[in-house]
């Protein structure tokens, strides 16, 4: 079809126009694009990965379970080891949702630590714990590549990919920053505060963040937080029965004393692969190095389906959401 | 105090603790920063630019209010119109929130309205509303000046200020995009999806948004809404009433006809102006032109308060919200 452009049109706008496939009303949104993916581009996530958080049933008695997804070497291991001894120690068993805070964090652990609310002495922590500090979060690799995987954040200015780092990407189905240092040409490389990244709540020393603390993104991304707080996981499923729970009054958004009763109690954290198998969650996410994720990632930045009349020219690394699924029966 | 710093650092790393001023450690937050604001920087806003949306008390019974902001003009105003018209007319009492979508909107309305679990007839319109198309969103400027407000928002490199819009800045108060088209030396400018942004719902046609539907966001700026979605205010008051609804399990998160009795009703919304004086919520914001705001974003740019390790070097516009506050009494 051949349309006659109106006069008026600038002419940068009509370039745009003109460079959208002849077929835009009937492009796929970033969703159909996924669906369209071989189930090989869809990467199981190992059972040892998997945290199962059981909270206290609702209010109408309804199950709330959470399931967090552990992060990959060479990212944070040390917290994630810590983790696994934590919830192995039965450790988490009986703690609490402690602070809500609006457009910014819901976070979970003993309410007696660290806590403008705390009323009694701390859990103590069990035994093999080891101590790490911000400076074990970021990996740095001697030499010029920048990760596992293609850089396949789409924008058409480089410069442009990233506020925070030189370059965000994707590395192993992972949201990560990379900075390189001019004088040594290593590459240093963090996962970033996207929403629903889970990290580690630490006191106002680097070394203080154990694993028995931890809060997930309820808001916009909080990328300042980035290389200052560890981040060691993400939430795979459940996120919703963090994201919806009452906000917090007191400082930082904890809850009150007064709140004491809003606070969610966590009946269980464990490890999938300690489960029975028929017990055990299964995801997996589609994998960032595909060409699948590249078409996905490009959708996003270009939203050319139906309802779209202006696509953006570009998406933040926190606006392309890592695609996961509850993995299909084998 | 003078450090010697290890030889192992990079350059690059050295240079950047050096920059620091030498009492990073008493640097102040951005909160302290705002509270540090002369009387006069804060912006009083106009009653006839507030609603008051009453929602339905919640289970315990405690009464839920959300005050939202109108844009000022040259933004939206046919919209903004229709607003006052549909609040006068009473139309808004009795409608609900149908639709919570985790990590990107709760939206209110007729339940029979463009829902995919519409059960009857759309509630008929008040006479007098405006038609309006989504090109009216985009404010253009024959002129080289950008806006009515210096552009404050901070980084170093100007060409990182933002992803989606050639600058990102702020003007009267709200966050905005700017770009210059080549040929015309005109200037467009829109407002931004930033979490609490309050915008018009559609359907397929940019024609079809009246301001009957109305929606917030409540997780990651999802800019690639910009310029297709008419924003029209934002959430000064209540947000966390909205943004801990339970989430909808049906199609684009809205509650399903089994959810039917999680739709929240609203009670009325009222142009605050309408209301007896003594009843008038009042708000006011930080001037986006004033130094206490260049200096609270470049403080939340790069973080040099006691808990951070690591200032970010930037700041997305949406990671900047503009300080608002419950006017203090005359």
């Amino acid at each position: 079809m051949i349309r006659t452009l109106p006069l008026a049109l600038p002419l940068s706008l009509a370039a745009l126009v003109l460079s959208l496939p002849a077929t835009a009303q009937d492009a796929p949104s970033p969703n159909q694009v996924v669906a369209e993916a071989n189930a090989e581009e869809w990467v199981k996530i190992a059972p040892e990965d998997l945290l199962v958080m059981t909270l206290a049933p609702d209010r109408d008695g309804e199950a709330r379970e959470v399931v967090i997804q552990l992060m990959p070497e060479p990212f944070s291991q040390g917290w994630v080891a810590n983790i696994r001894t934590l919830a192995r120690a039965g450790w988490y068993d009986g703690i609490s949702v402690n602070r809500v805070q609006d457009n910014y964090v819901v976070q979970w652990g003993d309410p007696n630590y660290d806590n403008p609310e705390a009323e009694g002495a701390a859990k103590p922590l069990p035994d093999g714990l080891r101590v790490m500090d911000e400076s074990d979060y970021v990996d740095v690799v001697r030499a010029a590549e920048p990760g596992d995987d293609k850089i396949v954040l789409w924008h058409p200015r480089p410069d442009l990919r990233d506020i925070y780092a030189q370059i965000a990407t994707f590395a192993k189905g992972w949201p990560i920053g990379i900075e390189t240092t001019q004088d040594t040409k290593a590459v240093r490389r963090w996962p970033v505060h996207c929403y629903g990244m889970v990290g580690v709540g630490r006191g106002m020393s680097p070394d203080t963040g154990s694993g028995a603390e931890l809060y997930t993104v309820i808001g916009h991304a909080p990328r300042h937080l980035d290389r200052n707080i560890a981040l060691v996981g993400r939430i795979v499923s459940g996120m919703e029965y963090l994201s919806s729970l009452p906000r917090g009054t007191g400082d930082l958004g904890f809850y009150t004393s007064e709140e004491a009763d809003e606070r969610t109690p966590i009946l269980s954290i464990r490890v999938a692969s300690d489960l029975p198998a028929a017990e055990q969650p299964k995801f997996e996410y589609l994998s960032t190095a595909g060409g699948t994720f590249l078409r996905y990632a490009e959708a996003r930045a270009n939203r050319r389906d139906p309802f779209f009349i202006m696509p953006a020219g570009g998406a933040d690394i926190c606006n392309i959401p890592v695609p996961l699924r509850a993995a299909p029966a084998d």
